[in-house]
């Protein structure tokens, strides 16, 4: 193992890491679910199986894809650059507690904005959801400007 | 602070990196932003607070928002290949002088880009910021190939 | 060259990540190929170079630039988890042959994806190239869950 990977913080950000990309990477097959499920794609050649006369009314949109697509870009929106500036914040040196506790908010509120979505609960549990991740990754943004800023 | 964070031009890197990140989780807000002002939503739950003769009215794209939305994803497209590509030329030891060039050059041909797409500005302003930010990027992609290559 | 490009995985996995990386980067100029080819663009300032009465015209989609930027979405929902769940990999200290077994299989099937997707071969030729890439993605994750996890 890299010394890298010896550092407790790291250590700790590599798992809630690893656990946000693989909720994302859920997304996709989830889509594809969505699609089958409710007759709804967007490419000529996965409707091939059907006959002739069933394709075109198979290449629509679905309110329910639309909405599970939706989920999956917001992801992309938010895990990705939770990821990258946690990468940044966990090299600067934070303390483990601090550290441990943006990476748990974080993963919680995203598992949790996911359910909200799919599900379509009520707002702002959506919204509220979203907003604390983003709270959380500006946090660690700030943390690591405050202990490197080199422009 | 770990090791790797005393290196200067990892130091310069992560600064510039955090500021363009920054710079695209803002488009999500914005789009918010742009959604209430236009009264264009995406989902059901989102207008639940309005009477409901109102509401289907709401659910409907419009040219801004969508705008926004773009951009957001030129965004993604963009400017998570080069934190990605980035990551690797910083650790394949350019010289600091090169390597804030290569930065600076990206961060200002992306906030220029927002700026344009945003405000509508005339062509060819989007496609010459999109093209140089590319072009930094693959720039230090073609930098580090030259220091590191094991297939 | 800092420490840790000296690690020959991390050597293997900078190479591979930079070429995925490259070739999702090579959708954005193949999206405006098409989009001129195919007379189909998002933004009014993209056609401002036509006379009035074209505009309105060329404001559309078309089917063939519309897979195009499923493609290109499709690689940043894929090769973005890839080069994040690789470098936690590539540090988890992963024998040298089976990491590039890993990023070797990965880089594989999604340029064949790209190809059967751009080129509508039919199924379940993208759907296989997706599924392969998927699981290399998810082995690199387990293999770093074994080695690393701090929760």
């Amino acid at each position: 193992m890299l010394e890298l990977m010896q550092d407790e913080v790291f250590k700790a950000f590599s798992t809630y890491a690893l656990i946000v990309i693989l909720k994302m990477m859920l997304m996709s097959p989830l889509t594809t679910f969505y699609r089958f499920r409710k007759g709804s794609f967007a490419t000529e050649e996965d409707v091939a199986f059907k006959p002739a006369e069933e394709r075109k009314k198979l290449l629509r949109t679905h309110p329910d894809v639309e909405r599970v697509r939706r989920c999956h870009l917001n992801d992309l929106e938010n895990v990705l650059p939770f990821v990258l500036v946690g990468l940044f914040y966990a090299l600067s040196g934070p303390e483990l507690p601090a550290a441990l506790l943006h990476f748990r908010i974080f993963a919680g509120s995203r598992i949790f904005h996911t359910i909200s979505y799919v599900g379509a609960f009520p707002q702002p549990c959506r919204a509220l959801s979203f907003l604390v991740g983003l709270a959380a990754t500006i946090s660690m943004a700030y943390n690591t400007f405050s202990q490197v800023f080199v422009i």
